[in-house]
């Protein structure tokens, strides 16, 4: 029923475990600031009301531990540190899109 | 950058909630259940390995509260209890879709 194209089969343990990657705590806000073009730390906590520097640093390492994120180290004085998307990640742009549809008509926001 | 149209703008609270809403521990995979035609208790424990009868009975009832599943008792010998997505839920479609081709292409489903 919910099949567009043969592609998409029955549940799957992978449909399962990508859904809950994409809602753990805040990882679709951070992805989504990343995909906005904010790559510092300092931004993306400026984005995101409500996110602590300490769970935000906490994220950002799950991001990286699951191949979503990579951290740069920019050797210049000072260092400068920036988080970019992986190709696994720019991959969910279409999954962005279509939550950021459905809520802008579905969610009150709450 | 994220922004295939004027309609997708930056960062909100209601994707944010969007998104853990749907990727709150096993909501996604029961809402793509029910979209895969499994309306009764047992037919969705049934689809989907790992999940316990009190969990499964926990999360429909949070659904419900969040407008994306509706309970019908039907009045048979012996009542029969159905679950039907809400309008709210039916247009998850993109949605589930998204994720569901990211995650065959992108995710071992570890």
């Amino acid at each position: 029923m919910l099949s567009r194209s043969s592609e998409n089969g029955p549940y799957s343990p992978a449909f399962h475990a990508a859904a809950e990657l994409i809602g753990r705590r805040w990882n679709a806000a951070i992805i989504y600031s990343l995909f906005n073009g904010l790559i510092r730390f300092s931004d993306l906590k400026g984005a995101i009301p409500g996110l602590s520097a300490r769970m935000l640093s906490e994220r950002l390492k799950n991001l990286e531990a699951n191949g979503l994120v990579t951290r740069i180290v920019i050797p210049d004085t000072p260092v400068c540190i920036e988080y970019h998307l992986t190709e696994k990640a720019l991959a969910l742009r279409d999954v962005l899109i279509a939550i950021n549809t459905w809520a802008q008509k579905w969610h009150d926001g709450a």
